[in-house]
């Protein structure tokens, strides 16, 4: 039985993850929030897990290493510099980091791979998500986890293709580009569509979530996992075997 | 059998509405593109359909008021200064301007205002949309058509409600916002999906344009049912009866 | 503060709705199940709220009427003959009977309504429905709502112009028909789309539950709604003022 | 440039074809449709393609295996007994018969089976498809094409687990079965989603042909890849090499 610690423990995701680990036969020992000290937590804990905001990760990154226990980090509105941080981290601990824990996205980012490295660029790849009405960021991290996805199948880079909050007069759509589109509203818990059209034909592949209970589940079975492997940034994709 | 000139004659949709004429039994008078003089074609004419861009609006308006005769106005991209000059035409002669001809998506728009005006605001309104990758302007005509019935079943301006190309840090939703997302792709001819999201449940209420073909016949439809009209500004529903 | 007995209390729907009578501040009297006599717990009830199976309906509804309170029955899977026990009960007692005691999906069948009765024979009726695994009867009975109020909307029966479980060598579909269709896996709440399907466009309503929380507040709020009233069968869109 | 005949020329495939085999550059041959004889027609032609009825398949193979010309075979509704047909001529002449010319689709089946192989039987797989109300014949040649695939990827037999036409008291879903749907209607050319439904999650992969250009062109370019290839049967996914 392992002992596990939640940064972001009071938000709704915290509250499923600490449900998810007792379900998984697992202690949890403890969580901190908006204003809590990570290291007062590290002390109880024999990884971490982190579904808070971008705000604090310098911090809890800090904690860990300073600790030397892994992390998981399903925080998403992550930039640049997060990115730089947990590259850091993860020279001296287990980190695995994903904009989404669930089997069936981590399966659909694997197919969208596939699809875009068979498809050509006749076929335009837009991806729409709709999330809660309580989601501050847009696109969702996983719909940018699946625009990676799509964007490697292809051998391009997401940064260059990535047309993002299209309004306006736009011109026409430039091939090569990945298009994104967010949806907010009631109580969803996570829809995302990977479309892909081309002449007179369309592929589409969804992931429909019906509530939270799936990424907690999956941030606990990534946790198992990550508990004991050599430092290094690790992927949901390797947590499944994909 | 009356004689219709058509704007916008060798776009993908003046080729439609040129089909359309012949199949009503109508007389194609002749059409002017890009760089056309409306006054060279108005005297064939006993109604014209326009389908091309804002651009050329107002000489447009000014050449049907010249002539007298009634003009349907299917073009879309329309700002205020735009809807101006169809106001002042309509003092003149019998004027139908709308984002979308098709009988379904008139119907559509009718059920999306009594949803609108029976949910209250714990239902929130998002609209979406997608068209093939040649057109230049987002989100569709038909959105924004689609989000003023679902402001006038809410007793609310567009205008204020509206909120389009959400990206970034945009903070939670906001109650009694309408939000617009736009795909572009493949040949799609038109897809307009209207959200109502609740805690816990969702409505969607969908139309699909599977080809060009009944915007043109719903423009002739309209034509047919304009003349001999008042002077005045028109609308589909009144076409259909609704 | 109301007494509401719950028949069928020990299945999913019967745990829901014990929550939502207590989130309405009304009393749980007390439940039966599948061996349960009604009779034990009418004495304690001021109503009765039904979501067991069509196989113990006369007695629950025996029972009803012998105690003189009124029953909310949103049991699927419903035959001609429980029907007539209904009408029958509904002499003595206020009877409310739905396949679907959701706002949303009330709605739904209101716009179904009107959109069948705007769109001649030439659009075509399709219904398709979604639940989880454990569901034994088939179509759903909110699909027969949905097509209840579409055949009203044209003005015919259900009994004669249904299509169901359509496979095989089926020849080409009857103009005229409304046509159900099944999907069954996972945990679905509750997936419900109409579609209205023309030559070269299509119209679709759906309706998706994201859990049971919606059917059990409906059931509550419908029950609150029947105390006091007179004999007599009564609707859900009465409840909702439809 | 190969001269290519149609059977069923007449319908609307084979008018599509003709189409397509033009704007391929080769060159149609001729045709025939219900009451012509497969014979007068061979003499003329390097390859067949036939998109009529199961009915007279067994002479138009005749006429082929004598001419000893390949054939192309994008027949639905066939039966056991014409694939025991088809796989008699194939020791003589190269036959290429699928449920689908397209290369959307071809692409589906692939990611389908990859999926099934992928997720367990606790993901219960659904396969619903829409057509236009002239079919004769549920579900769909394509259908019974993704249910292989996802049969295929779960190492069993469509025949075995296939539920069709689901309806009445069905009793509760049966693990490892694959479930079919068919919907018709309008003018739909062909819809077809693959669902994969878990507790809490699903997954969704579809398909829409917007219209029948696509079948012919891939029914085309599977005719010229079949030409000069060895006697044997052969399969979509080998044109496109997956």
């Amino acid at each position: 039985m392992s002992r596990i610690g939640i940064i972001g423990s009071e938000g709704r995701m915290g509250q499923a993850i600490a449900e998810a680990i007792r379900a998984a036969g697992e202690e949890l020992a403890g969580g901190i929030d908006r204003d809590g000290d990570a290291t007062t937590l590290t002390p109880k804990c024999d990884l971490l897990i982190d579904f808070s905001s971008p705000h604090g990760l310098e911090n809890t990154l800090d904690a860990a290493v300073a600790a030397g226990i892994p992390i998981v980090i399903g925080t998403t509105g992550l930039e640049e510099r997060h990115h730089w941080l947990i590259d850091n981290a993860a020279q001296t601990i287990p980190v695995l980091q994903t904009g989404n824990t669930s089997l069936g996205v981590t399966l659909l980012a694997h197919l969208v791979r596939e699809a875009a490295s068979r498809l050509g660029e006749d076929w335009d790849i837009e991806i729409v998500e709709t999330h809660h009405r309580m989601k501050v960021d847009a696109p969702s991290g996983t719909a940018l986890l699946l625009g990676e996805a799509a964007a490697e199948g292809r051998g391009v880079g997401l940064a260059n293709s990535a047309v993002r909050g299209r309004d306006g007069i736009t011109g026409k759509r430039e091939a090569g580009t990945i298009g994104f589109a967010s949806l907010r509203g009631g109580s969803v818990s996570g829809d995302h569509t990977v479309h892909f059209l081309a002449d007179n034909e369309r592929l589409a592949f969804s992931h429909l979530a019906e509530n939270r209970t799936i990424f907690a589940k999956g941030a606990v079975k990534a946790a198992q996992w990550l508990l004991g492997k050599e430092p290094g940034r690790y992927t949901m994709p390797e947590v499944l075997g994909l």
